[in-house]
């Protein structure tokens, strides 16, 4: 039976880079002979890639309660966590996760205001238990994020067209990003902050340097 | 401004006559002049129907696990609340629900196993303190529900196709029933039992009896 797999998510703003430095952590760990798993939430799952539209762009969705969104999430990373993150960690995999629990207690606790014990008491439900053995906190000043959302918006089609998260104002991201600070002083042995304001292979390394002692 | 509105709940298995009960009781109210919205769940929002087709009709939901059901029910729940439930009430209006937070302790915590005290903090974030001010639970025998279904499946296009939840088997309903009973017991101001196996009329009067102190 193999060891059991790592499971290592990243956290963030928007166009903090997540999904790039996923992408470059997987081929370097591909390179050493590693298996890995590549998911983002919401989605990751047939179903749930049905409910991440009607989180971010189905006209339906437009101003639904923010415990109607929590609960969204949550059904999303349940059935991605049993189909998907499990078996593969099971079977020794790696997996990296675009986004998992911490940014529901980011955007829907400090960024919607929802209560912090009812937020985590949903999450517990849908993770049973799970925790990811590293957080990557992807941090770029919000100056340098605008103008990265201004260039994608700019190239488009290159990525998602905006959605209802991109659509908030400058007050709720400070909250979001209160939100990450606080995780990260709760749990400095689970997360490591990675300057992501830097070029690619500069953030590529320092990524590297917050998890290799996991695959050593 | 007009006093709270009267909040009605229809509890049941499959075929015990809710909707067909919940239209007659709607008649019968507006002709004494209330004003009656009829809803049911999962659904009752444009959000919330498309939720239910995830839950009950979708290929992707097929074995979806039990906790993703949960969340997802109670994401139509919590839309349901804050978009037409709680404006109908405060408008002074009837609200009538086939179905509502009683179907999921039964379902999902006694039908699916899932844990009871963990089930009840997610309904307590979807409903928000909201309770009914009464619930009738339509029993009938099982012998009679299962005839019901055949006919209805026999008569095709006159209802719902079939779902994930009419597959389900014996042991799932007797458990289902356990937990309405259960609910039926611990809470005799609120619960009234109507015994659903008679004619259309005779099911109608005792629907009837067990709410008219609420209009009188």
């Amino acid at each position: 039976m193999n060891p059991r797999g790592r499971f290592i998510t990243f956290e963030g703003g928007e166009a903090a880079g997540k999904s790039t430095q996923i992408a470059r952590l997987a081929r370097r760990l591909r390179d050493r002979g590693h298996t890995v798993l590549e998911l983002r939430e919401p989605g990751g799952t047939p179903l749930g890639e049905k409910i991440r539209h009607l989180l971010k762009h189905d006209p339906d969705g437009r101003g639904m309660a923010p415990e109607t969104e929590l609960l969204l999430m949550n059904a999303s990373r349940a059935e991605l966590v049993r189909a998907r993150i499990l078996p593969a960690l099971e079977a020794g995999q790696t997996v990296l996760c675009d986004r998992f629990f911490d940014s529901t207690v980011a955007y829907q606790g400090h960024g919607r205001g929802l209560n912090l014990a009812a937020v985590q008491a949903v999450i517990d439900l849908a993770v049973g238990g799970l925790r990811p053995d590293r957080t990557l906190w992807l941090e770029v000043a919000p100056e340098i994020a605008r103008a990265r959302l201004a260039g994608r918006r700019a190239a488009q089609g290159t990525s998602e067209p905006s959605d209802r998260f991109d659509e908030e104002q400058e007050a709720f991201f400070a909250r979001v990003a209160r939100g990450f600070q606080d995780s990260f002083k709760a749990e400095p042995r689970r997360w490591r902050r990675v300057d992501a304001g830097g070029s690619l292979e500069a953030v590529e390394e320092a990524a590297w340097a917050a998890v290799a002692d996991l695959f050593s």
